[in-house]
Formats: structure tokens, sequence, C-alpha cells
């Protein structure tokens, strides 16, 4: 059996290819896409993936806003914060970086996002969008895992996918969109007794959980597909690599897999946004 | 093994005699609940469910609207009237009679519901809060089966339940509850390819698939619990009533199952709505 590895780097190059003209005619109309990314406190994993986030926009030739609030910004803080960028007319998309520091609601704040610049899904109304399957933005990684899927002509329909993982922006949104997609989906999490049993009945699997190196190959069907969206300290995935890439028909590296395809994403939902405001 | 037979009616008369003084209450400071129901066309059997519902508020001293709009009604005219009892401060809670004629698009109409008085949960906003898990109405009929489930004492952390049917409103919303609860949750419909083979797995199983006796007794796990959300010609269910009782440790019935507490649930969210109106 040919084993695939899935590779992100060239899924998101294809996206950010498919953006260039959109972009461009979007700039000769005197309109530049923006991005707004929002961080709080200090965590330097968050930094980093702010400042890929902005970079990946100026490689692009598109604008982004970058606003650092200290850790102590309090959730009616960061509520203001995010009315005012929703109030301005030339930011396109927002970006509230995840985690927030622990004293503030997340949810609160993800709700204050304009739904027109939910570029990432986060809303409750997104997320509902997507899952009923008309939404504009769906989260961005949910989304390049599809991305994924498609690029690779990897067939979901009458395909059993196991979901590891129940967060609002990933273990939800893309068990929703799998769902869209005719999978049957089973959503697994930290409660789940039998995970392993689940996952031997997977053709699809999605790693979602958060933990280093969680999901082994032992677990697995013989040819299974499977997209990490993890990403621990140590650059390591959620699932165990070397194992699980023993059993798999199809596999995302971690990194170079769902990582870069996430970004292109975002960039081109804030792209599909601008568009939106230039007509 | 004790079977039981999970009795609706037992548990619709509960939720029924606790809001009895919230009732009082309210219309001592002068606030009578009122449900508005929107029935397009003449589907009698859109007909019968319209009636019991306005009964029901009848019955419970609540008062009740019953739009009816001729089967040639357009979008945009079914939207104007959803727009006004969206303005109507005496309507405390909304809801449009699906199915609607196929020329309608559902779904627009669905959207054009207020928030506040979406008390079965249909728009993409009140079905996300749903599944996001702060969402104040979640569809009558997914809460009516965690209503039964928890009126029994069935234990829903950790164990596997099986959803057969993703409608917006009875398959995708019960599965997010029954995943909030901490169950691990399979979605399965009609692209899934072994249906037998994963129901086999069900600790939990709910029938929303709308056909009727569809699901067998054969397929199903020595033990399990079985829901049956579907209501077809002939008074039967989505269940082979007699094969799975055979296997079932708890079953509801039909009708006297799922369809009351549904029908209690609404009078309940209508009630909450009202409570909002009056602080």
């Amino acid at each position: 059996m040919d084993k695939i590895v899935l590779d992100g780097n060239v899924v998101a190059q294809e996206i950010r290819e498919g953006l260039k003209t959109r972009i461009e005619k979007l700039k000769k109309n005197g309109l530049i896409p923006c991005l707004a990314t929002i961080l709080v406190g200090d965590n330097p994993a968050s930094e980093t993936y702010v400042k890929m986030k902005g970079n990946a926009c100026k490689r692009l030739g598109m604008k982004s806003i970058r606003v650092h609030l200290p850790e102590e910004t309090s959730t009616s803080e960061l509520v203001e914060t995010i009315k005012e960028l929703n109030n301005d007319n030339s930011v396109h998309g927002i970006l509230l970086q995840h985690p927030v520091p622990p004293h503030i609601d997340e949810r609160t704040a993800f709700e204050a996002i304009d739904i027109r610049k939910d570029v990432d899904g986060v809303t409750s109304t997104g997320y509902g969008q997507t899952a009923l399957g008309f939404g504009e933005y769906p989260s961005c990684t949910p989304a390049a895992i599809m991305k994924i899927l498609e690029h690779y002509q990897i067939q979901i329909d009458g395909k059993h996918a196991v979901v590891v993982g129940r967060s609002p922006i990933l273990g939800k949104p893309v068990s929703a969109l799998l769902l869209n997609a005719n999978a049957t989906v089973t959503t697994c999490h930290s409660r789940t007794s039998n995970l392993p049993e689940i996952l031997k009945l997977a053709d699809i699997v999605v790693a979602a959980v958060g933990k280093p190196e969680f999901i082994k190959g032992s677990w697995l069907k013989d040819g299974s597909i499977i997209l990490d969206a993890g990403y621990n300290e140590g650059n390591v995935g959620d699932i165990d690599y070397k194992t699980c890439y023993e059993v798999a028909s199809a596999i995302t590296p971690v990194p170079g897999g769902v990582g870069p395809v996430t970004i292109a994403t975002l960039l081109k939902q804030t792209v599909e946004s601008a568009e939106k405001y230039s007509v």
C-alpha cells in the first residue's frame, strides 16, 4: 500500500497562490485586506503564533494589525478593544489568540467579535452556521483539515471519522464539518472510556486533544488516515508519529502538516471578508 | 435485568407541575406567558402538532397565538410575519412548525426568529450556543431526550451514545447535548455504511431518522438504552419496538415517550422567556 505524507506546506502554497490575484484586485480598488490579531499577556508560544500570522499577511501583501494587551487586561477591556476593531472599517478579520489569561472570560470575548469579521469561526453564531452547513468562516484549523483531505482527494463520504477532542474551535467544528461531508463521526474526549476500541473503527482520525504523542499506532486500524492538529512543546503533535506512521495510509507530519494550512486558511478567510467589503 | 419503559407522560407531568407556580407568579405581575405558533400550509400532521401545542398552553393557563398562513406564502411573507411576532411584546416564544412547504427557504425563516424568542433552538445562534454549552433554549426534542435520561437517572458520562439522524433540530443538537454531558457520541445518517456494526457499540441509542420502524433489535447491544424521537404514520417510531424492547434495558414507547416531554419542554422554555421579560 502506498503511504502518503500529507504535506501541509504544499496545500498552504496552493491556497496562497490562489489569493495573490484576489489581493491584487482588491488593492487596485484601494482596499488592502487586513487581519487584526489580539494577544493578551506574554505566553511565548502565543507570541510566536501571532507573529507567524502577521508575517504571513505581510508576505502576501496584506496588512496586519497586532494588538498586544497586558496580562492584567480585564474581560471588559478586551471586549472594548474588540469593539473598536469591529468598528474599524480598515479591519476585515479579527483573531483573538487562544488561550487568554485565566481571569478573562474567553467566551464573552469571542462573542464580542462581529460575525462579519469572525474569520476564525469562534463565535457561537459562526460555529452554529458552520455546523448547520452554511457558515462563511469555519474555524481555521478544522477548515484546514478539510482542505488537506480535499487536496489529496481522500474520500470522506460514508467513511467513519473519529475526532479525539471536543474544544469549541477544533474538536467540535471539525466533527461538524466531517459530518456535513457525509462521514459518520464519533467525537471522543477525556471521558471516553474505550478510546483504542473506537479508534480501531476509524477510517479517518483527527487528533485534537492537546496531549503530546498521545495516540498510539497500535490503537489504529491498518490503513487509516491520520490528521494531527496537535502542536506541543518539543515540536510534536498529539499522535505518536513513529508508530502511527507504520499503520497509516496517509498522515500529516508535525510540523509541516495542519499548521501551515491553518494560517493560509486564516489569510483566505480574511481576503474573503475584504472582498465582501469591496462590493 | 430490570427493563424500564421510559414514560414520557410522567416526565412531562413533572415538568408541567414545576411550571404552575411560575406561571401564577408571572400572572400576578400582569404577564401571561405566550407562545406563538406559525403553520404554513395544510399538512394534517403539522396541524395536529400545532393544535396540541396550543392546547398544552391553554391547559397550563398560558396564552397561545396560532398564525396559520396559506400554502402559497412566500419566504419573505413568512419572514415578515416572524418579524411582527419578534416585535410583539406580548409574545415570548415563537415556534415555526417544521416542515414548511418546499418553495419556502426554511433556514431563512428560522434565522429570522429573534434569539430571545427562539424557544425551540432553531436559529444557528441558538444551535451554536447549545453546542458550545451555554445555550438558553436548546431544540425541544433534544432537550426532552436529555430530560428523560435525567429523570430516570440514566448515566451519560463516559457512555457511548449513537445518534441516528443529523437534522438541524434533532440529530445535530441531541448529539451536541450528549457530548456536553460527557458521552462519547457517534452521529450516523443515511450515508453511514455500517450502521448495525456501530449500533452494536452503543450504550445509548437515539433514533431520529424519520423512517418507520427502521432500527431493529438485532442491531443493538444487549442492555442498551433506546430513545425513539421518531413519530411516523400509524403511530410508530423510528425503531422496531418489539425487537428493540427485547434487547433494551430502557426504552421510550411511541406514543407516550419523547413526544409529550417535547411539548412540556416547549412550554417550559416559553415560561423562561416570559420570566426574562418580567425582570
